[in-house]
Protein backbone atom coordinates (compact mmCIF):
# COMPACT_ATOMS: atom_id res chain seq x y z
CA UNK A 1 0.00 0.00 0.00
CA UNK A 2 2.37 3.01 -1.65
CA UNK A 3 -0.55 5.20 -0.87
CA UNK A 4 -0.52 5.25 3.01
CA UNK A 5 2.58 5.99 4.71
CA UNK A 6 4.48 3.62 6.60
CA UNK A 7 2.73 4.66 10.35
CA UNK A 8 -0.57 4.67 8.77
CA UNK A 9 0.51 0.98 7.37
CA UNK A 10 1.45 0.17 10.45
CA UNK A 11 -1.54 1.49 12.62
CA UNK A 12 -4.12 0.30 10.24
CA UNK A 13 -2.14 -3.61 10.51
CA UNK A 14 -2.54 -3.42 14.36
CA UNK A 15 -5.76 -2.63 14.27
CA UNK A 16 -6.79 -4.74 11.91
CA UNK A 17 -5.81 -7.77 14.15
CA UNK A 18 -8.41 -6.74 16.49
CA UNK A 19 -11.36 -9.33 16.74
CA UNK A 20 -14.26 -8.36 14.30
CA UNK A 21 -12.44 -5.46 12.85
CA UNK A 22 -11.63 -6.34 9.17
CA UNK A 23 -9.38 -4.06 6.47
CA UNK A 24 -11.89 -1.93 6.02
CA UNK A 25 -12.64 -1.56 9.70
CA UNK A 26 -9.27 -0.88 10.53
CA UNK A 27 -9.08 1.66 7.96
CA UNK A 28 -11.54 3.61 9.40
CA UNK A 29 -10.58 3.60 13.13
CA UNK A 30 -7.24 4.67 11.81
CA UNK A 31 -8.35 7.83 10.26
CA UNK A 32 -11.08 8.95 12.87
CA UNK A 33 -7.61 8.28 15.22
CA UNK A 34 -5.58 10.58 12.91
CA UNK A 35 -8.05 13.02 13.08
CA UNK A 36 -8.58 12.88 16.70
CA UNK A 37 -7.12 15.57 19.15
CA UNK A 38 -3.73 14.53 20.02
CA UNK A 39 -4.87 14.42 23.66
CA UNK A 40 -7.37 11.87 22.98
CA UNK A 41 -6.00 9.71 21.16
CA UNK A 42 -2.67 9.38 23.99
CA UNK A 43 -5.67 9.28 26.68
CA UNK A 44 -6.74 5.98 24.87
CA UNK A 45 -3.68 4.42 24.24
CA UNK A 46 -2.72 5.21 27.98
CA UNK A 47 -5.89 3.76 28.94
CA UNK A 48 -5.09 0.21 27.04
CA UNK A 49 -1.46 0.16 28.72
CA UNK A 50 -3.03 1.08 32.15
CA UNK A 51 -5.69 -1.49 32.10
CA UNK A 52 -2.99 -4.22 30.95
CA UNK A 53 -0.50 -3.44 33.15
CA UNK A 54 -2.37 -3.28 36.65
CA UNK A 55 -5.24 -5.77 35.95
CA UNK A 56 -4.71 -9.33 37.58
CA UNK A 57 -6.89 -12.07 38.79
CA UNK A 58 -8.99 -11.83 42.13
CA UNK A 59 -7.97 -14.35 44.05
CA UNK A 60 -10.82 -15.62 45.33
CA UNK A 61 -12.83 -15.93 42.17
CA UNK A 62 -10.41 -15.36 39.20
CA UNK A 63 -12.13 -12.66 38.15
CA UNK A 64 -10.26 -9.12 36.27
CA UNK A 65 -9.94 -7.12 38.67
CA UNK A 66 -7.38 -4.50 39.53
CA UNK A 67 -7.31 -5.25 43.37
CA UNK A 68 -6.46 -8.02 45.54
CA UNK A 69 -9.95 -9.35 46.15
CA UNK A 70 -12.74 -8.06 43.49
CA UNK A 71 -15.60 -6.20 44.69
CA UNK A 72 -18.23 -8.79 44.73
CA UNK A 73 -15.65 -11.48 46.68
CA UNK A 74 -14.91 -8.38 48.92
CA UNK A 75 -18.70 -7.62 49.88
CA UNK A 76 -20.13 -8.36 53.17
CA UNK A 77 -23.41 -8.51 51.22
CA UNK A 78 -22.80 -11.55 49.33
CA UNK A 79 -23.68 -15.23 49.98
CA UNK A 80 -20.19 -16.78 49.91
CA UNK A 81 -21.51 -19.96 50.02
CA UNK A 82 -22.49 -20.02 46.93
CA UNK A 83 -20.26 -20.35 44.11
CA UNK A 84 -21.59 -19.51 40.74
CA UNK A 85 -19.04 -21.04 38.13
CA UNK A 86 -18.75 -18.77 34.86
CA UNK A 87 -16.62 -19.30 31.61
CA UNK A 88 -15.39 -15.56 31.61
CA UNK A 89 -15.65 -12.47 33.23
CA UNK A 90 -18.23 -11.23 30.51
CA UNK A 91 -20.51 -14.40 31.56
CA UNK A 92 -19.82 -13.05 35.84
CA UNK A 93 -20.98 -9.28 34.11
CA UNK A 94 -24.43 -11.05 32.37
CA UNK A 95 -25.48 -12.30 35.59
CA UNK A 96 -24.48 -9.42 37.61
CA UNK A 97 -27.01 -7.19 35.19
CA UNK A 98 -29.57 -9.24 36.07
CA UNK A 99 -29.08 -8.05 39.79
CA UNK A 100 -30.65 -10.89 41.29
CA UNK A 101 -28.52 -13.19 42.12
CA UNK A 102 -26.15 -12.69 45.12
CA UNK A 103 -24.22 -15.62 45.91
CA UNK A 104 -20.27 -15.50 44.08
CA UNK A 105 -18.81 -16.79 41.68
CA UNK A 106 -15.52 -18.72 40.20
CA UNK A 107 -14.23 -17.91 36.79
CA UNK A 108 -12.60 -20.36 35.02
CA UNK A 109 -11.03 -18.62 31.90
CA UNK A 110 -12.08 -20.97 29.12
CA UNK A 111 -13.96 -24.24 28.79
CA UNK A 112 -12.43 -27.79 28.31
CA UNK A 113 -12.21 -28.53 24.43
CA UNK A 114 -10.48 -31.55 23.77
CA UNK A 115 -10.46 -29.96 20.02
CA UNK A 116 -8.24 -27.21 20.74
CA UNK A 117 -6.07 -29.21 22.96
CA UNK A 118 -7.44 -27.02 26.28
CA UNK A 119 -7.61 -29.68 29.31
CA UNK A 120 -8.78 -29.02 32.44
CA UNK A 121 -5.92 -28.05 33.71
CA UNK A 122 -5.62 -25.18 31.22
CA UNK A 123 -8.59 -23.70 33.25
CA UNK A 124 -9.35 -22.60 36.80
CA UNK A 125 -10.31 -25.92 37.77
CA UNK A 126 -8.49 -26.39 40.75
CA UNK A 127 -8.75 -23.06 42.45
CA UNK A 128 -12.33 -24.42 42.29
CA UNK A 129 -11.77 -27.35 44.25
CA UNK A 130 -9.21 -25.69 46.62
CA UNK A 131 -12.23 -22.98 47.58
CA UNK A 132 -14.62 -26.04 48.26
CA UNK A 133 -12.62 -26.99 51.20
CA UNK A 134 -14.37 -23.81 52.64
CA UNK A 135 -18.21 -23.52 53.99
CA UNK A 136 -19.95 -24.27 49.97
CA UNK A 137 -23.54 -24.86 50.14
CA UNK A 138 -24.14 -25.04 46.55
CA UNK A 139 -22.20 -24.93 43.27
CA UNK A 140 -24.37 -23.65 40.48
CA UNK A 141 -22.61 -24.42 36.68
CA UNK A 142 -23.38 -21.27 34.70
CA UNK A 143 -21.20 -22.63 31.48
CA UNK A 144 -22.27 -21.92 27.93
CA UNK A 145 -24.72 -23.89 26.76
CA UNK A 146 -22.31 -25.28 23.53
CA UNK A 147 -20.43 -28.39 23.57
CA UNK A 148 -17.74 -27.37 25.43
CA UNK A 149 -19.75 -25.95 28.23
CA UNK A 150 -21.61 -28.99 28.80
CA UNK A 151 -18.41 -30.41 28.81
CA UNK A 152 -17.43 -28.68 31.44
CA UNK A 153 -20.29 -28.90 33.27
CA UNK A 154 -20.26 -32.43 33.15
CA UNK A 155 -16.38 -32.93 34.07
CA UNK A 156 -17.20 -30.46 37.15
CA UNK A 157 -19.97 -31.98 38.25
CA UNK A 158 -18.55 -35.21 38.34
CA UNK A 159 -15.44 -34.15 40.21
CA UNK A 160 -17.67 -32.10 42.98
CA UNK A 161 -20.57 -35.25 43.57
CA UNK A 162 -18.07 -37.18 46.08
CA UNK A 163 -17.77 -33.69 48.25
CA UNK A 164 -21.57 -34.01 48.84
CA UNK A 165 -22.15 -30.79 47.90
CA UNK A 166 -25.20 -29.59 45.66
CA UNK A 167 -24.18 -29.17 42.10
CA UNK A 168 -26.74 -27.78 39.56
CA UNK A 169 -27.02 -26.09 36.32
CA UNK A 170 -28.69 -23.38 34.88
CA UNK A 171 -31.68 -24.37 32.76
CA UNK A 172 -31.75 -24.89 29.37
CA UNK A 173 -34.78 -23.87 27.01
CA UNK A 174 -36.57 -21.51 24.89
CA UNK A 175 -35.30 -17.98 25.81
CA UNK A 176 -38.14 -15.49 27.25
CA UNK A 177 -40.23 -13.70 24.09
CA UNK A 178 -38.28 -16.47 21.37
CA UNK A 179 -40.18 -17.48 18.73
CA UNK A 180 -40.84 -21.53 18.91
CA UNK A 181 -40.31 -21.90 15.14
CA UNK A 182 -36.95 -19.82 15.00
CA UNK A 183 -35.74 -22.41 17.49
CA UNK A 184 -33.50 -25.04 16.82
CA UNK A 185 -34.50 -28.82 17.34
CA UNK A 186 -31.64 -29.45 20.25
CA UNK A 187 -33.02 -26.37 22.29
CA UNK A 188 -36.75 -27.34 21.84
CA UNK A 189 -36.25 -30.98 23.30
CA UNK A 190 -33.88 -29.58 26.02
CA UNK A 191 -37.07 -27.41 26.66
CA UNK A 192 -39.53 -30.45 26.77
CA UNK A 193 -37.13 -32.67 28.83
CA UNK A 194 -36.75 -29.84 31.19
CA UNK A 195 -40.60 -28.68 31.13
CA UNK A 196 -41.50 -27.59 34.99
CA UNK A 197 -45.26 -28.63 36.52
CA UNK A 198 -47.25 -25.50 36.63
CA UNK B 1 -21.11 -0.89 36.20
CA UNK B 2 -19.83 -2.20 39.58
CA UNK B 3 -18.90 -6.01 38.89
CA UNK B 4 -15.86 -4.89 36.46
CA UNK B 5 -13.03 -2.90 38.35
CA UNK B 6 -12.69 0.98 37.31
CA UNK B 7 -9.84 0.53 35.23
CA UNK B 8 -11.57 -2.12 33.01
CA UNK B 9 -14.59 0.49 32.86
CA UNK B 10 -12.40 2.80 31.74
CA UNK B 11 -10.92 0.96 28.78
CA UNK B 12 -14.56 0.15 27.99
CA UNK B 13 -15.94 3.44 27.50
CA UNK B 14 -12.46 4.74 25.67
CA UNK B 15 -12.96 2.07 23.02
CA UNK B 16 -17.14 2.22 22.86
CA UNK B 17 -15.93 5.70 21.79
CA UNK B 18 -14.35 4.96 18.29
CA UNK B 19 -16.91 4.91 15.49
CA UNK B 20 -18.80 2.18 14.54
CA UNK B 21 -17.82 0.43 17.94
CA UNK B 22 -20.79 -0.25 20.68
CA UNK B 23 -21.18 -1.09 24.17
CA UNK B 24 -21.30 -5.10 23.01
CA UNK B 25 -17.90 -5.00 20.57
CA UNK B 26 -16.21 -2.29 23.20
CA UNK B 27 -16.59 -5.12 26.18
CA UNK B 28 -15.41 -7.71 23.49
CA UNK B 29 -12.40 -5.89 22.50
CA UNK B 30 -11.48 -4.58 25.88
CA UNK B 31 -11.51 -7.90 27.44
CA UNK B 32 -9.89 -9.26 24.50
CA UNK B 33 -6.80 -7.04 24.88
CA UNK B 34 -6.58 -8.09 28.64
CA UNK B 35 -5.95 -11.25 27.64
CA UNK B 36 -3.01 -10.40 25.13
CA UNK B 37 0.70 -10.57 26.39
CA UNK B 38 1.56 -7.11 27.49
CA UNK B 39 4.04 -6.49 24.61
CA UNK B 40 0.74 -6.71 22.02
CA UNK B 41 -0.79 -4.04 23.98
CA UNK B 42 1.89 -1.89 24.33
CA UNK B 43 2.82 -2.39 21.06
CA UNK B 44 -0.50 -1.44 19.78
CA UNK B 45 -0.70 1.62 22.15
CA UNK B 46 2.66 2.85 21.41
CA UNK B 47 1.92 2.63 17.14
CA UNK B 48 -1.64 4.44 17.83
CA UNK B 49 0.42 7.30 19.65
CA UNK B 50 2.91 7.65 17.44
CA UNK B 51 1.25 7.60 14.44
CA UNK B 52 -1.33 10.37 15.52
CA UNK B 53 1.81 12.18 16.83
CA UNK B 54 3.96 11.79 13.30
CA UNK B 55 1.61 11.81 10.83
CA UNK B 56 0.55 15.72 8.99
CA UNK B 57 -0.62 16.82 5.78
CA UNK B 58 1.42 16.37 2.84
CA UNK B 59 2.44 20.04 1.66
CA UNK B 60 1.26 19.97 -1.67
CA UNK B 61 -2.06 17.55 -1.68
CA UNK B 62 -2.88 17.65 1.80
CA UNK B 63 -3.40 13.99 2.48
CA UNK B 64 -1.80 12.67 5.80
CA UNK B 65 1.79 11.72 5.76
CA UNK B 66 4.48 11.75 7.76
CA UNK B 67 6.60 13.45 5.49
CA UNK B 68 6.96 16.62 4.24
CA UNK B 69 5.55 15.47 0.55
CA UNK B 70 3.70 12.33 0.57
CA UNK B 71 4.89 9.94 -1.70
CA UNK B 72 2.77 10.53 -4.56
CA UNK B 73 3.69 14.48 -4.83
CA UNK B 74 7.34 13.48 -4.85
CA UNK B 75 7.20 10.79 -7.27
CA UNK B 76 8.51 11.92 -10.78
CA UNK B 77 6.51 9.34 -12.46
CA UNK B 78 3.07 11.14 -12.13
CA UNK B 79 1.18 13.27 -13.82
CA UNK B 80 1.63 17.03 -11.78
CA UNK B 81 -0.25 18.73 -14.22
CA UNK B 82 -3.25 16.64 -13.83
CA UNK B 83 -5.05 17.05 -10.23
CA UNK B 84 -7.93 14.93 -8.93
CA UNK B 85 -9.95 16.20 -6.15
CA UNK B 86 -11.15 13.93 -3.47
CA UNK B 87 -12.88 14.08 -0.10
CA UNK B 88 -10.22 12.39 2.25
CA UNK B 89 -7.22 10.39 1.75
CA UNK B 90 -8.92 6.98 1.86
CA UNK B 91 -10.86 8.19 -1.32
CA UNK B 92 -7.68 8.50 -2.61
CA UNK B 93 -6.51 5.62 -1.50
CA UNK B 94 -9.49 4.03 -3.56
CA UNK B 95 -8.02 5.41 -7.09
CA UNK B 96 -4.88 4.53 -6.20
CA UNK B 97 -5.84 0.98 -6.03
CA UNK B 98 -7.23 1.26 -9.60
CA UNK B 99 -3.61 1.58 -10.19
CA UNK B 100 -4.55 3.15 -13.56
CA UNK B 101 -4.75 6.81 -12.49
CA UNK B 102 -0.91 8.82 -13.05
CA UNK B 103 -2.20 12.36 -11.70
CA UNK B 104 -1.86 13.39 -8.68
CA UNK B 105 -3.92 14.82 -6.06
CA UNK B 106 -5.98 17.53 -3.64
CA UNK B 107 -7.28 16.20 -0.68
CA UNK B 108 -10.00 18.63 0.81
CA UNK B 109 -10.85 16.95 4.18
CA UNK B 110 -14.77 17.03 4.27
CA UNK B 111 -17.51 18.67 1.77
CA UNK B 112 -19.58 21.68 1.57
CA UNK B 113 -22.25 21.09 4.22
CA UNK B 114 -24.55 23.95 4.85
CA UNK B 115 -26.57 21.50 7.23
CA UNK B 116 -23.41 20.19 9.42
CA UNK B 117 -22.23 24.45 9.65
CA UNK B 118 -19.06 23.66 6.88
CA UNK B 119 -17.83 26.33 4.39
CA UNK B 120 -16.13 26.53 1.88
CA UNK B 121 -13.78 28.04 4.41
CA UNK B 122 -13.54 24.73 6.52
CA UNK B 123 -12.12 22.39 3.54
CA UNK B 124 -8.71 23.03 1.81
CA UNK B 125 -9.78 24.84 -1.30
CA UNK B 126 -7.74 27.89 -0.52
CA UNK B 127 -4.97 25.79 -0.78
CA UNK B 128 -6.29 24.00 -4.13
CA UNK B 129 -6.61 27.57 -5.80
CA UNK B 130 -2.68 27.96 -4.96
CA UNK B 131 -1.89 25.41 -6.21
CA UNK B 132 -3.82 26.21 -9.67
CA UNK B 133 -1.24 29.36 -10.20
CA UNK B 134 1.14 26.35 -11.07
CA UNK B 135 1.21 24.96 -14.35
CA UNK B 136 -1.89 22.92 -14.54
CA UNK B 137 -4.20 20.99 -17.32
CA UNK B 138 -6.71 19.66 -15.82
CA UNK B 139 -8.94 19.41 -12.49
CA UNK B 140 -11.00 16.04 -11.96
CA UNK B 141 -13.56 16.87 -9.16
CA UNK B 142 -14.10 13.02 -7.18
CA UNK B 143 -16.00 13.98 -4.62
CA UNK B 144 -18.43 11.62 -3.29
CA UNK B 145 -22.17 10.96 -5.11
CA UNK B 146 -23.46 12.56 -2.22
CA UNK B 147 -25.44 16.34 -1.45
CA UNK B 148 -22.42 17.11 -0.19
CA UNK B 149 -20.11 16.21 -2.60
CA UNK B 150 -22.39 17.30 -5.29
CA UNK B 151 -22.78 21.02 -3.98
CA UNK B 152 -18.52 20.84 -3.58
CA UNK B 153 -18.44 19.80 -6.79
CA UNK B 154 -20.44 22.59 -8.36
CA UNK B 155 -18.78 25.18 -5.55
CA UNK B 156 -15.01 24.00 -7.44
CA UNK B 157 -16.36 24.22 -10.96
CA UNK B 158 -17.94 27.66 -10.35
CA UNK B 159 -14.06 28.73 -8.71
CA UNK B 160 -12.28 27.28 -11.34
CA UNK B 161 -13.77 28.07 -14.72
CA UNK B 162 -12.84 31.59 -14.63
CA UNK B 163 -9.30 30.38 -14.99
CA UNK B 164 -9.33 28.74 -18.07
CA UNK B 165 -8.19 25.57 -16.52
CA UNK B 166 -9.85 22.21 -17.91
CA UNK B 167 -12.94 21.02 -14.99
CA UNK B 168 -14.14 17.29 -14.57
CA UNK B 169 -16.09 15.50 -12.89
CA UNK B 170 -16.13 11.44 -12.41
CA UNK B 171 -18.99 10.07 -13.94
CA UNK B 172 -22.21 8.97 -12.20
CA UNK B 173 -23.83 5.74 -13.33
CA UNK B 174 -25.01 2.29 -12.62
CA UNK B 175 -21.87 0.41 -10.84
CA UNK B 176 -20.13 -2.34 -13.12
CA UNK B 177 -21.87 -5.73 -12.15
CA UNK B 178 -24.93 -3.75 -10.38
CA UNK B 179 -28.33 -5.00 -11.41
CA UNK B 180 -30.75 -2.63 -12.66
CA UNK B 181 -34.01 -3.27 -10.77
CA UNK B 182 -31.65 -2.84 -7.06
CA UNK B 183 -30.57 0.53 -8.33
CA UNK B 184 -32.52 3.75 -7.59
CA UNK B 185 -34.02 6.08 -9.52
CA UNK B 186 -31.74 8.89 -8.91
CA UNK B 187 -28.73 6.96 -10.58
CA UNK B 188 -30.77 5.21 -13.62
CA UNK B 189 -31.16 8.92 -15.07
CA UNK B 190 -28.16 10.21 -14.28
CA UNK B 191 -27.02 7.04 -16.15
CA UNK B 192 -29.28 8.09 -18.64
CA UNK B 193 -28.28 11.60 -19.07
CA UNK B 194 -24.81 10.49 -19.21
CA UNK B 195 -25.07 8.13 -21.66
CA UNK B 196 -22.19 7.30 -24.59
CA UNK B 197 -22.00 7.00 -27.43
CA UNK B 198 -20.77 3.39 -28.83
Amino acid sequence: MEYYSNQINRLIEELARLPGIGAKSAQRLAFYLLNQPKDNVRQLAETIMDAREHICYCKECFTLTDRELCPICSSSQRDHSTIMVVENTRDLAAYEKTGKYDGVYHVLHGAISPMLGIGPGDIKLKELMTRLQQDISEVIIATNSSLEGETTAMYISKLIKPTGIKVSRIASGVPVGGDLECIDEVTLLRALEGRVEL
